[in-house]
């Protein structure tokens, strides 16, 4: 298969756990005999300081001409700090998932049972964890209006969703819920928000053509404590924009780090891969950075276009990095094996 | 001293909790030599289905001439499971916060030394767990204009703050933390909201005023990891009317149960305290609710009042039910303690 990819590190460790997604596509590559067109771009804030925006032209460009793109992450705290800046490197992300309609954020998170120990949670309690995320990405309070009143100094963030983007997610969410353990948990604060009354009606009237699929609906201040005290409850959760955010970084805590967790965000002309982990520039080139979910994201990319064989294979190599305990020091204090070092090994054993 | 205080049972084990709290307030009446008069009224589903509104008049008229209300929980399934319906309970607690201008919700997050067994978490991590939530109660997206578009079938929600709304719960926020560890952590997502960059430019503002206290950001779906990883990091938390609700009852995963956190919402004039755990109407009536959130609430009462010695001996009697492990079930799975004799117990021991 021919495949063109956007690679977009974007800021902080972004680049360099991306490197380690590219050294195990190319090896995917070599081992399957496939081709694969990786393009460079330039995202957040290395495009603001080059190009004076978070997303310039030139790389939306490059996406919407790529088959699949590979994201890093995005971030930098002299922005974070600076609450009057008129520009921030998060617009370029969320800009491009707008623009590429990239409406759902797919965030598996499984325990791994080599890392089990590496949790601080009970054991017991999260070693059945196996569900995926469904998160809402093109809408919500993410891109409602804003606004700020110069004169009064009253901020405005306005949360809108309409029943047709409400729908498509939910059908997605469904059909993958057949494949699974047939089970749907809705996360909403339906008690609270209007949006989330929308959410529930539609949902509640899509349910009844998959009748095999049981529906739950939870609010979210109860799923934020079921997700650490019962995670195994849950198969498929479908939520929207916001509150998806805060549960699946709340969900890399069960998996022992959120240095191992992926995500697919599509749409349906558009595909992005990235890891669900931030930009932590703290910890940039310092070759600490753990590449698993970078690397796990391009098998997310493998499976999106049917290369299960391929996927498969990047998946075992995961896996046996972890069993040799070839893992950064997140996952084990006393590691001494970084960045470069474990995306070599799973490259190596891609096979 | 004297005081009016109304009774809000409410929903679910709200009741029934209320019940405990107002015999260990009885018991701190007959011990200190006080009068406290209490006078019950309707809220929530049973004034729905009593007076077709979820906050009777006759409600808001015992609470504003009340010198503090203790509130049980709210909520009811048949109204989540019906998006349609026009009222629901929930519109009672929140008319009730803003009639009452309770803008500040006070959630004190400790591990006890007793329970900690309990805990689904890492010992180590938790153990020096001693945190304030401060929650802004009266406004954002849970206040602002929501509708629904019958024709494009557009739902919609605003969240809005104001400077004013911010600065006073920023300085209860800080006045707190002169008296603790002297840290305050804004918990918002300035990276996508407007309102969070008001809430960062009005606090960092503030912060200036209060040299001696160290002010941190986080964004929420990194705070939502660190209560788990690392609450002893925490100090006061200071937060959105949202975030507030989903990080609160993320925390009470630390404690060990839901059923053992208190909070109380203060404004100007009224104060009200009240349990963070829900109406849990599965658990209605089978004498197997803790009622230790909804006696710790009456301990922030007589805090609130600066009945000192009284809140600590009401804290000391939760303390011995710990230790005696006269507890319920969700403490301890295999005691046979229901509410009322826990409830007795801790009254009991108010000396
Ligand atoms: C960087 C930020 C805008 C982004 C989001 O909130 O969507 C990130 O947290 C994520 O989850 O992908
Ligand atoms: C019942 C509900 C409206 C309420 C809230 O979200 O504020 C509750 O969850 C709480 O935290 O007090």
């Amino acid at each position: 298969m021919r495949l063109d990819i956007a690679v977009l590190g974007g800021d902080g460790i972004g680049p360099e756990v991306v490197a380690q997604s590219l050294k195990c596509l190319r090896s995917v590559e070599e081992t399957f005999g496939h081709t694969f067109r990786f393009k460079k771009a330039l995202i957040g804030a290395e495009a603001i300081d080059k190009k004076g925006t978070p997303l310039p032209d030139e790389t939306l460009k490059i996406c919407k001409n790529s088959d699949a793109i590979l994201f890093g992450a995005i971030g930098m705290p002299k922005y974070d700090g600076n609450p009057n800046s008129k520009v921030w490197p998060e617009q370029g992300l969320l800009k491009l998932r707008k623009e590429l309609d990239l409406f759902a954020n797919i965030r598996p998170v499984k325990v791994f049972p080599a890392l089990i120990k590496q949790s601080p949670l009970n054991k017991k309690l999260i070693k059945d964890t196996d569900l995926v995320i469904y998160r809402e990405l093109s809408g919500g309070i993410y891109y409602g209006n804003k606004s700020i009143d110069s004169g009064t100094n009253v901020a405005t963030d306005t949360c809108s969703y309409s029943e047709e983007e409400i729908s498509r997610i939910t059908h997605l969410a469904f059909k993958a819920a057949k494949n699974r353990r047939k089970k749907v948990t809705l996360v909403d604060k339906a008690n609270v928000l209007e949006t989330s009354r929308l959410w529930r009606r539609v949902v509640n009237s899509i349910a009844q053509s998959y009748p095999e699929i049981e529906l739950e609906t939870l609010f979210i201040d109860n799923a934020a404590v079921q997700m650490i005290l019962n995670p195994s409850q849950f198969d498929v959760i479908l939520t929207d924009n916001m509150f998806g955010d805060i549960l699946s970084d709340q969900g890399s805590v069960l998996a022992g780090s959120i240095g191992l967790l992926p995500s697919a965000s599509v749409g349906t002309e558009h595909a992005m891969f990235e890891p669900i982990h931030g930009s932590y520039p703290d910890a940039k080139d310092k070759n600490i950075a753990n590449p698993v979910a970078a690397i796990l994201s391009a098998g997310m990319l493998l499976q999106h276009f049917k290369l299960n064989e391929e996927a498969d294979a990047l998946v075992a190599a995961v896996l046996k990095s972890f069993s040799k305990k070839i893992v950064t020091p997140d996952i084990m204090g006393s590691s001494k094996y970084g960045t470069n070092y474990v995306g070599d090994f799973i490259a190596d054993n891609i096979m």
